[in-house]
């Protein structure tokens, strides 16, 4: 492992690496479709949402429409799914609180435990396309003991885009190379470490059975920890 | 008391509300002095250079300089206060040390169990003039429990600048009226008010024995407390 002892924050990417979105929003997909009577595989429904969530992206920060949050991408990609998916009727109403699922969605078993170890040693954010008032959502449910969210609405772009990474890194007033970005998926980790972040990675298993890609990392990262808990004992906290 | 049923976050001014400044500042000042043999009055430091912080700001907010932190600011104060409070002879790496003195205030002693009481039915954060790296460093070294950081820096103002509250509401995804500026200063609480926040006093000495001003609620505040365990109370946290 390369010498990470001038290493000061630890900032998260939050989606597939912190939490399991797949389970959680399938969970309340599935909820509100029962309710309402209406058939749906809701495990489809949530890996149909999350397909859409790249492109949906990319229309903000690459492609000049001014910024909107993920709440706002959450539910154009929902509404377009909507019919495909058995969930047309579904109304106003009920397609806000599902796009809010993303707020509650639940953490890996080894997260909360792994975090509050690594918090003794370092200061801790998510670093995170989805914004802080989601951010906020999800950490006070469950207890995610952040010490800043460093959400990208407060760059008002989405990562990839270096702004993104190297405004965390100034709003925590730290040098790149003493921020470690913590992710689940190799390309994120390829952005911050281009910048000159430090760079960690986590296997997840976060899209279920057919997950082809992230299986493993693919290149060197500074550590390469089994979950949250290795993690920590790899960077003696 | 009105109708705060609807109340979802509070946030918090930092230097005086939630930090004593004056003595923490102070102590350092002291430190330092003896460590360099200097004879100082460690607490008029502390108060000339607390004084040079609203016009500080003002060249930022007002002034129309372009947006710097408040350890530049600070740093600045500091300059300006070496020659007439016999601290000349300080060298960079000692006025540096001197500056991140900030990043160290003790909160008043009623601060943390408030908080945490007040934690488990609000979203937390400090509204602070200090920068984010400046707020995550007072937080992290007396365990402050915030869920988010919503410092000026984030909307590159200070207040009482409109942009800082309404940006902090902006951030939650909360209308004003659900969120609560909790401050010792009225000037801050009139902002705020007249942007649609509710309001809470909490009064503090943090100017010592010679304060004049905010010794106690010039309006009808929506909370007047004494202390942040009072405030829990009367907020039923």
């Amino acid at each position: 492992m390369p010498d990470l002892s001038n290493l000061r924050a630890l900032v998260f990417d939050v989606f597939g690496t912190v939490v399991d979105w797949r389970t959680s929003v399938a969970r309340e997909v599935e909820t509100l479709a029962r309710k309402r009577g209406l058939a749906v595989d809701a495990l489809a429904v949530a890996d149909a949402w999350r397909g859409l969530y790249a492109p949906s992206l990319a229309t903000v920060r690459d492609g000049g429409r001014p910024f909107v949050d993920l709440d706002v991408l959450h539910r154009e990609s929902l509404d377009a799914l909507a019919g495909p998916h058995g969930l047309d009727s579904l109304g106003d109403e009920d397609r806000v609180d599902l796009v809010s699922a993303w707020h509650r969605l639940d953490p890996w078993p080894d997260v909360v435990e792994g975090l509050t170890r690594l918090k003794r040693r370092f200061i801790l954010g998510p670093l995170s396309n989805g914004h802080l008032a989601l951010q906020v959502g999800i950490a006070k449910r469950v207890g995610l003991p952040w010490d800043a969210i460093l959400s990208t609405d407060l760059f008002r772009t989405y990562k990839p885009d270096p702004a993104a990474y190297l405004g965390a890194c100034q709003l925590l007033a730290l040098e790149p190379s003493r921020v470690l970005l913590v992710a689940a998926h190799n390309n994120d980790l390829a952005a911050a470490r281009a910048l000159g972040l430090r760079t960690g990675f986590v296997a997840r298993n976060e899209h279920g059975p057919g997950q082809a890609k992230d299986l493993a990392a693919e290149s060197d990262w500074d550590v390469i920890a089994a979950d949250f808990i290795d993690l920590a004992t790899k960077l003696g906290a």
